[in-house]
Parts: structure tokens; sequence; C-alpha cells
């Protein structure tokens, strides 16, 4: 942390601050500058004592210098990390691919996403049990007849099943029948969900929220990781700007910046970051080339009677034709999509 | 609803609209113009049957025309809603102060805070003792300790208390102790959180996400009213734009706004929606010019020492003075600041 | 400016930016942290050499420490900047009041509209002649037509003129006509006409850029400062945000932000940063409360009928009221609002 | 347009709004929803009345309908703009690279600039003569100067140059120098200038502003279109955020938006959108991926000693690391980056 002083501030002033950084423990770099001094501070996380000193006469304000995450950062954990979901690899060269519902709505519909999108060459399956929504007259949900139709389906495909939690209570719950969970745009900071999630030691797929900036997601992150869950998947899935013509704005500058300050793996969202299916394609093969490591797609066989969100879902040829174009994408990049179980047979 | 027509679509698309629209039950009023026909929707919320045709050739896009939200809209209740907090009435001519720490850290410091904001003029205390904090590594709060603490409080002082709800399964705690409930920025999309505080039947704080619109507000506030919990109040506390001055933007404008649009009292918390205690005054001063039914500030006799929002808590001498330009803005307005329990004596 | 050295940078990195820190001229005062090093560079302006070391190893990233602005800030002018325009004084304890249509459009219109501001206690008007519009089928402005009937209108008056210039180009033909120069918002970085205003030595009233931060206004000022020209009126009009149901979001913080961090006027347009007449006068009152010097409204008697922005101007009647209540709001805050010339009759 | 009355509206207070649009030439369609009337207005350009309506008794607000802009509308012209820049191709199949120094600041730097991104792979050359900067105290560029060593250069490798204008009366001595002239963000709202390009009916490179919406832009460029000028190129550079680790953000989104809604060719500018020389190959990568058709990076033979934007330039052999990839993206889209001049040899 650095304490910026006045220009008018006095010696006296300057000194009263230095004597009171030495109080707390820390030790001090003074520099005095053509226009002011400037007073570096060092020791354990200065910047928590902040509020000490912005009301000392002569100072101006405060730079934090450190970064306030440690356990996401890449400048304590070099390498990438890889982690298998239900034995599907993310975080290496593979492109991890999720795809399905928006919510889970019935059992047959589901199955037939599920068949329909494996055959398409996903990975792992996405449907909503819990659903938040912006109106308390919108469709809720099925709660816990949904997980256990994921549960069912995942039987029968074989597919890890990723679906959302809403809250701390709710954890145990989707522990049980799904293979990652969800925390939501909405909840990113819901800190007694992420403690939840963290001590569950199960999968977390973690979306930024509508306005949270780079480091908040990765201090997001780290409320998983203190409690010893390294399996935490970030997810881009657009911030709110002033744009109106899409229903947010993609941050695609995330991917290259999340992949330099963290090693845990990235994934788009490209049907909540655009909100219309016609940009779904093209921004998921735009998330690929900046260096992604993985999509969540919502498909549904038939969209128009869709319970929620079917503007921005992709009928099942069209996801089918998105991830032929992104096998070409990603071997421009130098990685690749791996076959689906289904592809395998 | 309106379906906006392609300019180049056929007669025979508009027909096929035409008719799915009256499939779903719904009446139209189609508009030919100079470029493009014009399908009007008329029926019960036809806006959620929007993804049915989206996709239809010949759709351009879909133009919502009702809002979202009805018991909180001022057009279904015209009077302003006032209502009492433990016998202290929001919504009315008055202005209700609330005022105290940012959280709870003790029991004598707390006391010591209550006594001279209610000594300066506020009406009822605040403070947290579940904190949610960006930082795993920063205070959490006192948990049900520091609602102890806050009861104690309250009996001593006679004035009412306000305390955040991080997650549903604290509601009933909450409700044991304080006299109303405040939902955090970042939890005014928790729905299960906004259910439970509905199903409370206490009076509530409803605090504007840092990227919520006033529409999000008032659909958060739909949820609670949904459950026949009618004592709502919204809080501005700032949202976040590209101005980094600032911790946040003071969006003025929903004051004026939101008093045209709901019937619910509206404050503004001036300590957050600027991040520096050196803004509060001004800030607060605009707000009751604007039409604000109150305030909410952070108020620490020690802010130096305080272990949460430090650098944006007034000293109780500046608070006080803040209350007194209070009332001189409140008579401007053709309003008035009651006299706390206290200053009655 | 301060170099942040990674946490894996070798001690040669370090030296090696400290060497060159030093062929560059420039003093060092490195402070070895917990985590890092940190080298703070001291001389003249070091910020413009930061290209030379981003790209050295080691290297993190550079923090600068400096505003960049001088002329401008209050710590080189401590004392609030006052002068009048035509007579008129602004930045001191009275509140200037500039009122009139959007768009010069008619002769007769306009003399209307100037007597009846000038009734209602304005004392300077505002008038369009070359008008910036997003389309370039809206009405223009009348051009140098317009500027003479401002000019005449103000020999029957006796109210000094502000209006706007749109390229450098304008200058000296809007300082024949006119007592005051407006830039608007699209131009706040035009650099080329802030240089021509700053030649002109004519007071301006620089309007803030709908996504410029305080910093990037008060460099624009800086640019008018350098030409000597200390007359500039700083002018928030709204800033663009997600929030849609205003036309811009009125950044009230901006108020007292700008008052601590220039010496320089302060004025608040609410008819652009509201965009509703329904919501001027309380944004009037708001921007009074929080310190403003001054406002600048849009009114016109046949706000039906104007070429230009009709939506947002209040009738003169209720700009009248605006003004009475103005009154109000300023002798609360220990300011007052001058007599208009008509008045003082 | 569409006039959405209030629920309380009287049907005398309709009638009068009908009539009044009829007394202005225009048609209605009212239909009469379960809550609310809704007068549907149609005619030329109805939206240009609007401000006639907002007052009137029972109006609660007016919705848009057409879209403002018709030139530059996929609406209007179904085929994709396509023509050459000197003789290179935008706007087909094939990816037009410009590239080059931020400024031009010394001839045989320009000139090795300019061999080795044409070496490298690209079609035309970039760089400032007249620079926009947000600080007076910065290089201001070399003027006409900087044009002649541009035009020396374009002479020596045959690339086609590409230059801003910051002001109308720039424009002919622009392209007396140039082959296409850029219009900066800071100026994509000057619409004299935007008059004076579109007169000059030489090729314009436009670039989207910081605070722009699509919409926005394309009103910016029918501006250009409405003097007969059909050459315009859009440019996406980033918009204005809350997000603080980028310099701006890359709206990606708006390349597949534009794409759909506009004829007219699209490029995305990196170097700007992201500010940090580490993600420029990343972000180019994405655009391509994306569906724009070109790209115009920053490159800098000594980054370090760049008197301009030295922080995001590349150096020529990251820059031809960066072709190398885009061929292998535009391939993936089936699409190609034609050879440049030089590597045709």
């Amino acid at each position: 942390m650095m304490i910026i002083m006045k220009v008018e501030a006095t010696d006296k002033q300057v000194e009263a601050v230095v004597e009171k950084v030495h109080a707390l423990g820390f030790e001090t770099h003074t520099s005095q500058g053509e226009e002011r001094s400037i007073i570096g501070v060092v020791g354990n996380n200065p910047i928590t004592a902040q509020h000490q000193f912005v009301r000392m006469l002569g100072v101006d304000r405060i730079v934090p210098i450190s970064r306030p995450y440690k356990l996401a950062s890449r400048e304590f954990i070099k390498e990438d990390s890889t982690f298998p979901i239900d034995g599907v690899e993310i975080g290496g060269k593979g492109i991890l691919i999720i795809a399905g519902p928006c919510a889970v709505e019935d059992r047959s519909l589901l199955l037939e996403n599920a068949l329909a999108v494996q055959e398409a060459g996903a990975h792992a399956l996405r449907g909503g049990a819990f659903k938040p929504r912006s109106s308390p007259y919108a469709f809720q949900g099925l709660g816990e007849k949904g997980l256990e139709m994921l549960a069912e389906v995942r039987e029968i495909t074989g597919m890890p099943v990723v679906t959302e939690a809403m809250s701390a209570d709710q954890v145990p719950l989707i522990t049980k029948y799904a293979d990652m969970i969800q925390i939501g745009a909405r909840n990113m900071q819901n800190f007694n969900l992420l403690n939840a999630v963290g001590e569950s030691q199960h999968p977390v797929l973690l979306k930024r929220g509508l306005a949270s900036t780079i480091e908040d997601l990765l201090m997001a992150a780290e409320y998983v990781l203190s409690h010893g869950n390294r399996r935490v998947v970030l997810c881009e899935r657009g911030i709110r700007t002033f744009e109106t013509s899409t229903r947010n704005t993609t941050d695609i500058n995330a991917i290259p910046v999340l992949k330099a300050q963290t090693h845990l793996p990235v994934v788009l969202d490209p049907s909540h970051s655009t909100g219309h299916w016609q940009y779904v394609t093209a921004i998921a093969r735009a998330a690929i080339a900046a260096g992604a490591d993985g999509l969540i797609i919502e498909v549904h066989p038939k969209p128009d009677e869709a319970l929620s969100d079917g503007v921005q879902s992709l009928k099942p040829e069209r996801f089918a034709e998105l991830v032929r174009q992104i096998r070409g994408i990603a071997e421009a990049v130098d990685r690749y999509v791996p076959p689906s179980k289904v592809t395998k047979k």
C-alpha cells in the first residue's frame, strides 16, 4: 500500500503518518518527490488498515499495490489447473462443451435434448432445477424433481451434469445429484453460498456477476479455494453496459486477462452474454479463438415452447453446426474438441 | 407486447404470426405502416410468450409494453405507502434517518455510537451482524452475538434496529432481534431470500443492486409484495459505472423516477453511494432535495479503528452537522425531520 | 509513478529497471516488500515514460501517482475561481441560472422565451444556433442567423448569452455574438476546439462528455487553461450508464468531487442529465443542495412545438416554480439566488 | 411510433391524442388492451413529433418502432458492401489488415515500420499525423510534415495509407495525402467533420465512440452516407465500462450485430480495445472468428521509445506471429488473408 500525501502536507504531517504506520507494526519507505511525499507501507496485507490513515492531516489518498487474491493467482500457482468433471478433463488442451436447456421442464424433453447435444459433440449436460427469475410470476424451476430427472438422464447418457445452487442450504441436495455446482451471476457474491460450495469439495462453475470486475470474480473464487476446494471453473457470461442491442456485453477481453492472472480454467457462456440465438455461434467461435477452455450453451429442441430463455436457445441442429465450427477454430489455436462419449462409439 | 415485422416480411408471414397469436388465446391489432407491419398482442401478460415468435419468419423483434411489476406500481396504488417501523413513520412528510456503524463490533462501542446518533437526531439504528465482504480474509461480522448486542442497545435507547439478512435461513433469527430486515445490494436478486422476507411480514429495507435497473429493483420488491408483505422501503445506494473517483455513482435520478413509478418509500445511502466520508453530507442533502423519504448513514465514533468501511463512516459530530443541514433542506422542500426519541425530552 | 515488480522478479531484473530509470534522468526509491519490490520514480512527470518499462522483464504494472492536470487543480490554486460573465458573477455565493431554448428557432419565440425566463429569475440566456444532432435528418440549427437573433435579444433584455461552438472555425463567429462559448458533451475532447476557445480568452462553459471521467473533464479544462484563459465553468450533464429509465444518469457525486479537486465553478444541466421535464426540478434542487454554483435549464414556451429536445424542456411557469424552489434550497445551504436584471426593477 | 397511454387514461384523453395525431397528418391504429390503450402512429418518421405528445394528459410514454438510420441499414441494402481502398478490397471474403504506428514520429522509423508490417502481411499502413491526446502536455503529432512522410512511404511500399482527420478543415489536406480518412472515437459525433468527409467522397474508417451505442455508430455512418459517400468502414475499438483491468471493453458482440444490421464492412482495433499489447493477438483472433472483415493494429519497431501508445503497440515480430495466427482463424471461418504486395514477390 502507498500513502500519497497532499502537495501541501507539512513535514510534521508526513512524520505523524510514518509513526502511525510503525505503531501498527508495518515498515515504511518514504520517497520525497518533486511535488509530494509518498509513503510505501510494507508488511502483511497493510491495505486492511487503510481507514486508519484516510482522515490523517496531509493524506491525499491510498493506493493499493498487492492483489487481494492469492490462491486464485498465477503469481502463486504458475501451472494451469486441470481436473476432471466425472471423467471429462477441463483446463488442458481439450475444449469442454457443456450444453442443454436453460431449465429442466420435463423428463422426455430433457432426455431428447441430452441425446441431441451428446450426438452433436457436447461433453456435459446443463439444466436448471432451481431457477433465479427476475419476475416472481415466472416459472421457478422443478426443484428436486428436476434434479432427479437430471440424474436419470446422466445414467442413460453417461454425461456429467451441471446445475445451479441458489443458496447454501441447497448445496447438499445438488451435490447428491450433480457433478458440478453452478453459481449463477446473481449469486457470485452470495458469500454463504460460496462458503458452502467451498466446503462441499465438489467441482464449481462460478459465473461472473453482471457488474463484477475481473478482480471481484477472482475474489469470489478465492472464497471457494480458501476451503481447500481447488476445482473451480470461471465463467464469463456478459456484463452490463449501456449497449442495448444485446442482452449483455460479452467481455471477451476477460478471457486473455483471466488466463494471464489465474491458473483456473475459463469458459464462456455466449447464450447469456448475447441473449439472442443469432449471435451465439459467432461469439462461441470468438471465445475459443481468444483462448477459452470451454463453452456452456443453451440448447432446446423446441425453443418456441421453452419455459425460460427460449429467445437465446439454439436448436440441436444449429448447435451441431456450432460444434463443427468450434472444431475448426480449436485446431487453428492448436487445441482440439475431444470426442463426446457417444461419438466414441 | 408488439411484434415488429421485418421490412421485407411477406403478407403470408404476417398472417402466420397473427394466427399463432390467436392460437395462444391472445387478440391482435395489426397496423400496416409505411415500411412494415406491427402486430399488437393483447391479453394477459403476453410477453411471457415472446420466445414463441422470435424465430418465426419475417419477425424483426418484440417490444414489451406493460411494466412487469404490478403491486409495486403507482398505476395500481396511487397513494404513497406509509407505515411505522417500531413506531417511527416512513413515507409521510417526515424524513426518517437511520444511522450507526457498518458492522457491530463491540457492545460498548455500539452503545456509544447509538447514543451519539440518537442525540444527533437519528430515528433508527443500523449495524451489521452478518457482513457480506468481497474478501474471504476480511472481518465477517459477529453473527448472533451481534444481533444480541443490537437488541440490548435497542432496549436502552428505544431506537428500532435495522440489520442485514444474507440468506433465507437467517431470516427467523433476524426477525427475532431486529425491527427491519435489510437486503443488501449483492442479494437484491437472491430470490430465496426475497421470498423468505416476504413471508416473514417484517419491514424490509431493500437495497438496489450495483448493476440493477430501477425496473429490476421494482421487480425485486414485487417478490416481497407478492407474499402480502407491503412494508418495503427501497434504497438507492449507488450503481457501478466507469467513474472511479467515487466508490459508486449515486443515481440521484432514481429518487424522482421511483417516486413517480411506485408508492413505496425511498431512501438513499450516501455512505455507500459515494464511498468517501467527505462527500456524504453533500449527497445526503441532495437526496432530500430530490425528494427522498429518508437516509441511511454510516457513523462510527472511531472510524480509524472500524473493522469495516471506516473510510466512508462519519464521526458523530459530523453526523450531527449533517442532521442540522438536512433539517434546513427538508424545510425548503416542505417536509421536516421529526425529533428523535431522545431529543423529545 | 510506481513500478510494481512481479512476485517472481529476480534481483537482476529489479536492478535493470532501476538503471533504466536513472538513465532517463529520474531518481528512484525502491522498497522491498514481503512479496515484491516496488520502485518509486521521482522527477518531472515520469508517467510519460511508462511505456519504456512495461515490457521489461520482471515488471508487473505501473501505477501513476500525480494527477495529470495542474492549472485546474485545487492543489495549485486554493481559492475558488470567480469571474463575471457580462457582469453576472459565477463561482461566488450567488447561484447563476442560465435558461432558454435548446435551439434558437425563431426571433419572436426566442424573445418571448428570454423575457419569460428573465421574469422568472434567470441571469443568462442559453440557445443553440449550431446544433449537434445524432441524426443527419434532424433540425441542425439556424447558424449565424440564430446568433444574430441571440445578440438582438441580449440587446433588449440585457441578459448575457451562452451558445455552442461545434468546431474551432466557428469560434470567432461565436465570440462576436455571445458572452460565453459552450463546448458540448460530444466535443469535450475535440482538442482543436478546446485550443481555439482557450486562445479566444472568452468565458467557456465546458460540458462533461457522456463517457468522460471527472479526470478527463479536468484534463479538457486544462487544455483551455493552458492558453491562459482562466474563465472556465464545468458542467455536469449526465453520463451514460446501463440505466434506461432516464436519458442519462446525473452524476451528482461529481459536484462535491469537483468542488474538492478544482477551483473552477461547477454547474449542472438537469434537462440533459434526466431527459424528462418531469424530473428536472427535483434534480435542479439536488444540484444546489450538493454544492453546485449554478444551473443551465432548457425552457420553451411551447415545448410541444420545439424543433429539438421538447421532451425535456420546461414551460416558463414550471421554470418560475423551479427558481422559487431553488431560492429555498440555496438559503438552506447558505447561498442565494441573486435577482435577475428584470426583477431588480 | 407507439403512444402508450396510462392505465387510468380516460376515453376522452385517448381521443384527444388520436385527434392530434391525425391533425399532424399521420394515421393511427389504436388497440385497447386489458390494462391500457396503445396508439400506433403510422406515417413518415413520426418519432420526430414525439415531444408533441409527451405532455398530453393520459400519455404514459412513447416507444419508437423504426430504426432511425436507412442508408446504413441492411433492411434497405441486402448485399454486403465491398469496395477497394487503393486497390485493396474490403468487405469481401478477404481479411484486410491495417498496421503501423500510433503516431508518425520520424521518416526512417516510419519506413522501417511500414516495411516490417508489409513483410509480415499487412495490406495498409496506419499512422497519425494529427493526434488527439487527453493531455495538452502530450505529443500532439507532426501535422502536415507527418502526412508528407506517410505519402512518401506509400510511394516506396505501395501500401495505401490511413490517417486521422480531427476537424472538418483538415479534410482537404488529409485527402491530398491519404487513401482513407480515419474518424477517431472522440470525434464520432463531430457532425461537421462527418459532413466534411461525406462530401469528400474519400473512403472513411469510422471508429465507434467510447460511449456510443451500435445505433449511434450507424447514425454517424448515416451522416457520411447521406452525402453519397458509400465507402464507409465501421470500426469497433472498445467501449467504456466499469472494468478497469483493460483500457476499454472490446464489445465483441458488436461484430455479429453490425454484420446483421448493416451492409457496411466492419473491422476491429484490438490495440485500443484492450490497451495492453499482451492481449492484442488473442482479441484479434476473436474478432476474425466473430466475423470481422479486418483489423487495425498498432505496431512499433521500438515501442519503448514510442511517443504515443507504446504500451499497446506490438513489435514487428509479434505482429508477424499475429498475422500467421489470423490466417489460421480466417481459414476456419471460410475466409482468407490475401497476400500483401510484398509477399506476392
